[in-house]
């Protein structure tokens, strides 16, 4: 038996996300699967660090399933990178410890967030980025996301209709960065609810924006209130940027 | 009469070009000119500052066009991203003198090439670099490059099909920059024939690859023969950055 580990890229513009209730619709996971079945002819389960919501990116999303052949890791790659639609792509095999899980392995998993700050709508990286126009208070909004630093519960920023029984993440970065017309919001936990990152981002806009006064994070993350936070941004400008384990 | 200078970003992935003699094929410079007669209820004709191929990009391309209408600016840089497809976007719109022209009074052009090396294809930015998966000497490259900086007979970096009665540029600037897994070719010149930046580039990545030693870039620029030279890259990795006037 082997346990094989992927890292993969993939654009999330074309797919329902990494899974989906509905069998019909497009997903990374089945599409993934498919091509894994393909080259070993016969029918495999992977595994992933976390499902992507529909039009989320992955710089490096890793999944591992388990095998008892024996191809090569190479000809492995090739096969998949060659059976891939070419919106995903395989970037590293690799062989696994048998206990490798992609999500109960994982330490910390990081995103990107970008945002496009100018007057103008993008051209180039319309499905990649947030669009907004207006000024964004940045010095405020790293100031804020402080307040989210360490071991909280998350549930102010947590969709309301998929409740995990326990909210307690523990974010072990967050930062803002403008870089010319960009800002990228990072942000590293230990696990995300659903949405979380989304919502965080949202919600330090409204701080950028001013909307959220100075010491109004604090409130919302105390309140355990969906309903205080900010809105969720768009999946179009959120990437996985890495897992650690 | 005024004069108005308009600076677009555009992903040449959907277009044949900027023109092009099938009037059937969809162009750049049709799809703005049509956007313009929408917002000005009439006929417009634009000059851009040179016709990129069909796939190169532009951050920013600059055309301009002659109306009497007083619409101010701001007015017409909204109404045109407003029916601009999404993959095109006016992102200044200037008033310039009567004696301006986009083509004939820019003083150079620049683009960058955008080369991925790494063993992996890529998913995320498919159509806007070449991948080439094998190790580039890039001190070489850098090397050879400085050959063909300043005034020279560029007849062997031009496409054979079109031709211009003089084949004398100025390279301003051509530089070979690694970023990671990324690398930059910037070139700048005074004006490019066709296909130029495509072949110099094309070149360059055979210096690169070992096939072309120490010496033959000089070769090639001397003998004023096409068939020495090396292939045209893909369009996808080219994007015009800048024009300068």
């Amino acid at each position: 038996m082997r346990n094989i580990k992927l890292t993969i890229e993939y654009d999330g513009k074309n797919y329902a996300g990494w899974q989906c209730q509905k069998s019909r619709i497009k997903t990374l996971q089945q599409t993934i699967e498919k091509a894994i079945q393909r080259i070993l002819r016969h029918k495999i389960k992977i595994i992933a660090s976390g499902r992507t919501d529909a039009g989320v990116h992955a710089q490096a999303q890793v999944v591992n399933f388990k095998i008892d052949s024996s191809i090569p890791l190479e000809k492995l790659q090739k096969g998949l990178n060659a059976v891939l639609p070419d919106d995903i792509a395989v970037t590293k095999v690799e062989e696994a410890g048998l206990d490798f899980h992609s999500r109960f392995s994982a330490k910390s998993k990081a995103y990107r967030y970008t945002i496009l700050n100018r007057a103008c709508r993008p051209a180039l990286l319309r499905d990649r980025v947030y669009f907004l126009p207006y000024p964004l208070n940045l010095r405020l909004m790293q100031k804020e996301a402080r307040v989210l630093l360490g071991r909280h519960n998350f549930q102010s920023f947590q969709a309301q209709a998929k409740k995990e029984i326990d909210s307690t993440r523990t974010i072990k970065k967050l930062r803002v960065i403008r870089k010319g017309d960009f800002i990228y919001i990072d942000i590293e936990a230990d696990g995300f609810l659903y949405n979380m990152a989304r919502n965080i981002i949202g919600t330090l806009i409204e701080v950028g924006r001013g909307r959220f006064p100075e010491g109004r994070l604090r409130k919302i993350l105390e309140s355990r209130n969906r309903k205080l936070a900010g809105p969720t941004v768009p999946a179009r400008g959120l990437s996985l940027i890495k897992v650690n384990y």
